[in-house]
């Protein structure tokens, strides 16, 4: 099996006056991803739109197979590349953080929404996601999705990598001063649940946010792979399955478990005394 | 509540020649945290014996209460220095890898038994603990035990925060090249569960195996507090309630969990396709 070459998109920045800006943006990242080798673009949380929307997010809502999802197939297809981007998305009356992958034939593979809301200003406007676990399959390679502050548990990465997902793909917006989640958490997430993760973060000020890029693809290793500034950046690495089943035969955290041991785990911190 | 002073001693060195080598060392090592104001003295895992044993594991075990046990009693109330300490546990037929903490009194306060085995030497030689959350308290400072491997679960960790557990002590026996653990690995857990973790490891060639020293005491807030060289060494840094319980306001992973989304998880690696 050949590695899956994956960009990520740290991009675009602020809140845009259009839609169309952002599919404009996304499709020259697409382009240069592509010209590139990648087969696979993963863009930021609510790359679509913005994230800094305020009250502005249920007008600005849409569906899954809506007119966002199908410029991003356009684009997808125009460059065989499958893309990872972020919108909110209606659902009858609810408004879910979500990611989408559109695979490289326009396809939609794959939608998950946000299970760990961070904030006030998410509590406020989306409806947290029933389902933990959202996979699809690339290229032969098992893609898990999650969105920003969910990769920060340790459970959610857990259980991909114990339902198979081999490179987890995370649309983000985090801000300042969380630095130290790209920089140690996340290479931590890749080496203790061995798998790969593919960070794609916002950049900049917007609104009362700002965030910190930094996006990166972290190895079963725990080697970050490639590194994005903290501005507009494209930067791609492989993911490769060969090296991750290496990998986790020689380190067998999820073989050495003893969930007998954990669960049910206490679900808040009751003291045992 | 004042800060916990936690003294990490990164010795002694090798298997001794009896434990009575180990003992002097740790009376050396309990003065000096003493003398620096330390209420608590943290060593390696094996530190009674040495790692590197062998088949000479069933000899050189003996049960909680045993000789070994009441000599670090001696040198804890001589200093009024809690102590942890590792030693192969004698129960019965069963051997454990053990971890004793006995209190600034000579008390002993908890004993744990590892119940995540690394590796072809413990697997041969000891019984793997059934019991994963073991506590006590010291100068109203909660905490717990674990040892070596076990930390590098996320699911451990989160057990100790979930249950209270404010500084937990990790006598380890971590080798090289698995530097990533006491440098990226720790600091995460520390941040991800919300607590301190007192991490003190063995240093140098012992038998086949070189351990990586690299002893710290990591915070809620992701920072490394105090950290050993690769030596012989003695580092010395406070655990703060205070500090703790502000981070934890701030910083609400333990109470963000959807416990509900986690549990069960799959035992093994079933994928779900």
């Amino acid at each position: 099996m050949t590695p899956l070459r994956t960009a990520l998109y740290q991009g675009p920045g602020g809140v845009p006056a259009s839609t169309a800006d952002s599919l404009a943006a996304l499709g020259r990242a697409a382009r240069r991803a592509a010209d590139a080798g990648a087969r696979l673009l993963v863009t930021p949380e609510l790359s679509l739109t913005g994230y800094a929307l305020g009250s502005a997010v249920p007008e600005l809502a849409e569906p899954a197979d809506g007119p966002g999802a199908q410029a991003v197939a356009q684009i997808a297809a125009e460059h065989s590349l499958a893309i990872a981007y972020g919108y909110p998305e209606r659902d009858g009356a609810a408004v879910y953080n979500s990611a989408q992958l559109i695979g490289p034939h326009g396809t939609r593979l794959a939608n998950y929404r946000k299970t760990h809301l961070f904030g006030e200003f998410e509590a406020a406007h989306f409806r947290a996601g029933q389902d933990p676990i959202v996979q699809t399959e690339l290229d032969g390679v098992r893609l898990g999705l999650l969105i920003c502050y969910d990769v920060e548990f340790p459970e959610t990465v857990r259980a991909h990598a114990l339902a198979g997902t081999e490179l987890l793909l995370v649309p983000t917006a985090l801000m300042r001063p969380y630095e130290f989640v790209p920089q140690t958490l996340l290479p931590t997430r890749a080496w203790e649940s061995q798998l790969y993760i593919a960070y794609a973060n916002r950049y900049g000020p917007e609104g009362e946010f700002t965030f910190a890029g930094l996006s990166c693809l972290a190895a079963p290793d725990g080697t970050v792979r490639t590194r994005a500034g903290t501005g507009e950046d494209l930067v791609i690495a492989d993911a490769d399955p060969a090296f991750l089943a290496a990998s986790r035969a020689g380190n067998t955290y999820l073989t050495d478990r003893r969930p007998e041991l954990y669960s049910p785990l206490p679900p808040q911190g009751e003291p045992r005394r």
